[in-house]
């Protein structure tokens, strides 16, 4: 049982959606109208032993993070974040003390990022602990970036740096300590001279979240292994041998940052800048969906690799 | 560790949320302003071993208990479901063809009540599988009903027939099968010659709920024990002693009826009468907040007991 296929049963059966549906199941958010609005909302699951490890986390972190890798969605739409709400099932022997300090840090860091807990449920069970957030944003006048709408010459573009997200260095663990990239994916989605066709959050690794890109844009897309930005937490994993950089950049989940399309025109006016806080890097280009895999990538020989499923899976793992 | 103690660390952290917080958490339903308009959200958790049992249930149950269960806070706010995310922890022995049937019924309930599921998150692991269904409501021109509002002199009414949801009557088992009360709630919200002062759903037992409706309205509540409508599954649970019957329709949980005070001369239009489907019951008065129990209970012989909190923690058990 994959979680790939469950979720394509789910998305197949959005055919039949009434109207005020405006964004189905398969971006990064749903969206329905409500009223005279468009509602954006995603749902997360953090559980522990499958995306975090309580033993090895500072329940500050924990809380941190439940907020911040669903806002990383928020971004990935280049909308605002409006309000949250969160369910939190936890083990019996959790300790109230402990408790609070994770309903704090949810709080404090959904606060920090205009984005009020609203709501919650709580219930408590044998097992560990699993939190689920729910996100809710608009765009406030600026269309959501959706994963389709790729087209062949675009620019394939990322923010920051890539792979190792599970490797502390000098006290930063990215895939607890990133910032969500919210200014970056707003500021594109609404800047006219450089708004991207289409965008996604990286959480899975760039070879399948660029691959999800690609499917949902009936395209292909082939990155450049020199091109890729890569973190010095992947540099540390690859040191004993700099062949597998590419393969952290490309493979390693979590990173949570923004992947892109956009033309070349407008990829002119961003590559190797800064955009709110986060350098974008042009990492291949969009090539016409021939039958063959979805990504590809140029290793520094000149020699092309399909990778398409190389990523990380990492709600299923 | 009570749930009710980290709810209220949730509720109390309130304070400061910001404006576009319509309705803050402690209500059935939270409230936020989005563009021009206010939307509702509730988030459930439908947790096997806590508040389904897989073993003993069919899998098309667990999938409609987890849509309708978080109905019935729409129903309990007099609003409309727009859409709803589900997330899914599965066990990953869960077999696809059960997955998928779990997911069929949780989008069939969902389109019945026309409140389609538009996104989620799946995600497997080694423990029991958790739901988290978040709905979003909108009132379209009705202001919902809040839990604060009751008065002094209020009519105390409820819907429908109450306790014993977990017994099974002719092939009928209340707390799977029951319709969530959405026409009605909408009923009572709109109608101006009975909209009611507040309303909550029973999902803790009427002890329990009533006493949310009375602190949220820094009120207290008397309920005769003759008027209670008691359920077939009450009944039978209290064969062999009736005078149990008011601790099965006070203290059970998950009725899923709705709870509300009116005006008594509003209470002569709609107290043993249909609306929509449900014959509404007056059951008690609302009295002054003296500092005393939230509720009390009147006894056939006419003595009075206090009965705060002995409804059914449900979320904690």
């Amino acid at each position: 049982m994959r979680e790939l296929d469950l979720l394509s049963r789910i998305y197949d059966s959005a055919v039949g959606l009434p109207d005020r549906v405006d964004i189905p199941p398969g971006d990064d958010m749903g969206a329905v109208r409500i009223g005279d609005s468009r509602v954006l909302v995603s749902v997360d699951q953090l559980a522990d032993t499958v995306h975090v490890d309580l033993d090895a986390t500072s329940i500050e972190k924990v809380g941190r993070k439940a907020i911040t890798r669903s806002l990383s969605d928020v971004a990935a739409m280049g909308s605002l974040p409006c309000g949250a709400v969160v369910a939190a099932c936890l083990p019996r022997d959790f300790g109230e003390e402990r408790a609070n300090s994770l309903f704090d840090a949810i709080r404090c860091t959904a606060e920090a990022y205009n984005c009020p807990v609203f709501g919650g449920d709580i219930a408590m069970w044998d097992h560990p602990m699993l939190l689920t957030v729910t996100v809710l944003a608009g765009g406030d006048g600026i269309a959501p970036l959706l994963r389709c709408g790729a087209r062949v010459g675009d620019a394939v573009c990322v923010t920051g740096r890539l792979g190792g997200s599970q490797v502390p260095v000098d006290g930063y663990t990215h895939h607890l300590d990133f910032e969500p990239r919210l200014a970056t994916g707003r500021a594109l989605a609404a800047g006219k001279p450089v708004r991207p066709n289409c965008m996604i959050d990286l959480s899975d690794g760039l070879a399948q979240d660029l691959a999800h890109l690609c499917r949902a844009s009936v395209v292909a897309a082939i990155v450049d292994a020199d091109d890729l930005p890569v973190s010095r937490g992947a540099h540390a994993l690859a040191a004993d041998d700099p062949t597998k950089l590419w393969q952290h950049a490309m493979g390693d989940g979590e990173d949570y940052e923004l992947c892109f399309t956009v033309t070349a025109d407008k990829a002119a006016h961003i590559v190797g800048r800064e955009v709110q806080g986060a350098v974008v890097s042009r990492v291949g280009t969009i090539i016409e969906n021939d039958g063959g895999p979805s990504v590809r990538l140029r290793l520094p020989d000149g020699t092309i690799q399909p990778i398409d499923r190389l990523g990380w899976e990492h709600r299923g793992k």
